[in-house]
């Protein structure tokens, strides 16, 4: 059995009794029952991963995976591909968006280079996972084989695996770099929503009209070209997906595997996360949703999902800022369900 | 010049200059233009507030504002009045719902008795300032006096200065306390949109469908008999409002007058800014909106303001907690403005 296969059947269902424990005690908290929504659920269901009331978040990681696009070749992108590897610097030294955000919620940011197309030096602190420098474009044929496709999931759980030699992990979040990477996206939550390219089709980082017509016929190209099959998400992602998207995937079920929650960020990293819960359903139980992007294919992708956006700010950098931002507000509901006195501690008689 | 007066003639508008060259660095940051939404506009309208780009919230402070209603004799509310007392407690010994979430964010909670029907212990550390012992039953009458009325708004004023005397504050949270009042909230918002009082009312704290007929009855009955004149604020407080409405209003107009940014919570929060906004125009500049309530007449006071709300998580509890919480992401606004490197900085080259 493989690594892929190995750490899929890994993942076990979190605690039922304590989840259930955890929604008594919000129920009997010295409020209005519900009143604090959504975060009442996350405390719920953290309780649940932890099997305990009392969660404590004390160690948070994002991994923002990093790839390149040969579909960048039809000109569906505002930037060129090698501000890829300028941004790898750029997290790094700690200057990014994603650093800054992950700075104010007390996470570690670490990058992953999945598929960059450059050579970097090895002894520049990522990890480094390259399955091929930059993916095929997809418009004209597969944009990987289906090997490098499964390689990049497992780069995901190695990842994964070897931060949890060095420490703990209580939460990650996955945030993603990849000059170009709206497109490969947009093309798996076509073949999984069945909506048109143009519906689905968002402007990434900025492009203009004409732009925005080039990504969708290069994408409608590829789907016509590839005829990727939605039953078989290995399939998906080495037709029209990115190396990072497999590395994001792969993150969110070894996060599964070892009993972390993980926080997707925005449409490339929700990619990266269906394709993760369409190869393993069991996954889902783990996932949280940092944010809500402007991209109209997140949209779908959250509801298939099942999973409510803790953020809708109108972001659409990517990065893992969204996952890292949404990791404070994550914090606090695991505050909420431990701190917030009950009626009866309280001594206050219940309105029910 | 009384203390209301004097207190709106001292509001300044922020400074535009520095609003201006917020927004020039933010389109210079190393990410693809206006990439990180609504906090973009939070950052720049801080700066501008603060003439600097560099802003530091290092204090912070929540005020939740209390007082009972003569309104809940038509059993509008699931809770008893005793209630706002019992949690008046729970504030001061910092175990209810927005002393967590404040602690999350760290703020300070300070409670303040505008109107409640108890009498408090001198010694008791809270804001003492009750203009009376609970609002007359608007459905039978005026909430209010006139001058108690002006009491209350003017309260919310002292509030602020005895504050400021013991400490800087760097942005001040707004909260409420007071069984019953999303019902005065609710007719507030009805004088205003004329929206029809069956479509704003919502279920408070939890009524069910009887109480939210008497909640609906209750309110047109009161509209009737009082008529308030929406081109008079302190008409509309008095006919159908609350002693902490008025001291919500009160705490908007002072921090706008002290250049303070002001955060404001949910429905009755957000009434009192109503209220200071038709009072006070330009306090609006100051003033940024926690969180989307699930209140129906929330949504058309946060259009009417021309406000954003930072969190949509189903929140419907008051006391601050949206707020409160939102402070977080008023942090994060502040550090994006001056922590992310622009392409010269990184040496990126933009696209455009």
């Amino acid at each position: 059995m493989n690594l892929l296969e190995k750490t899929i059947q890994n993942i076990k269902a979190p605690d039922k009794e304590v989840y259930e424990a955890a929604k008594e005690r919000l129920r009997n908290q010295a409020r209005p029952s519900g009143s604090l929504g959504i975060l009442e659920d996350v405390g719920a269901r953290l309780a649940g991963i932890f099997s305990t009331l009392d969660v404590k978040l004390a160690n948070k990681v994002v991994i923002t995976c990093a790839g390149d696009h040969g579909i960048c070749e039809e000109g569906v992108s505002l930037f060129p591909s090698d501000v890829t590897p300028q941004m790898i610097y750029n997290f790094v030294k700690w200057g990014a968006s994603v650093n800054v955000l992950a700075r104010h919620a007390g996470a570690e940011v670490k990058v992953a280079d999945l598929g960059v197309a450059c050579d970097f030096d090895p002894s520049l602190p990522i990890f480094h996972k390259k399955v091929r420098k930059g993916t095929s474009n997809f418009a004209r044929g597969p944009a990987m084989t289906r090997d490098e496709a499964k390689k990049s999931i497992e780069a995901g759980i190695e990842i994964v695996e070897e931060l949890l030699q060095n420490e703990p992990v209580h939460i990650l979040g996955t945030g993603d770099m990849g000059i170009g990477n709206t497109t490969p996206s947009t093309a798996i939550i076509a073949v999984y929503s069945k909506l048109s390219v143009a519906e689905l089709a968002g402007r990434g980082t900025g492009v203009d009209d004409d732009g925005l017509k080039r990504k969708i016929t290069a994408i409608e190209k590829g789907l016509a070209l590839n005829n990727p099959d939605p039953n078989d998400p290995i399939d998906v992602l080495s037709k029209v997906g990115g190396f990072e998207i497999g590395g994001l995937a792969g993150l969110v079920i070894a996060a599964a595997a070892y009993g972390i929650p993980v926080v997707c960020d925005g449409l490339i990293s929700t990619a990266g996360a269906l394709i993760a819960c369409e190869l393993a359903p069991a996954a889902r139980n783990y996932l949280f949703a940092g944010h809500n992007s402007v991209e109209v294919g997140h949209a779908f992708m959250l509801k298939h999902l099942e999973l409510y956006p803790l953020l809708d700010l109108k972001f659409r950098l990517g990065e893992g800022t969204g996952a890292a931002l949404a990791m404070e507000l994550i914090d606090a509901a695991t505050r909420i369900l431990i701190e917030i006195k009950t009626f009866e501690e309280v001594g206050i008689q219940d309105a029910q």
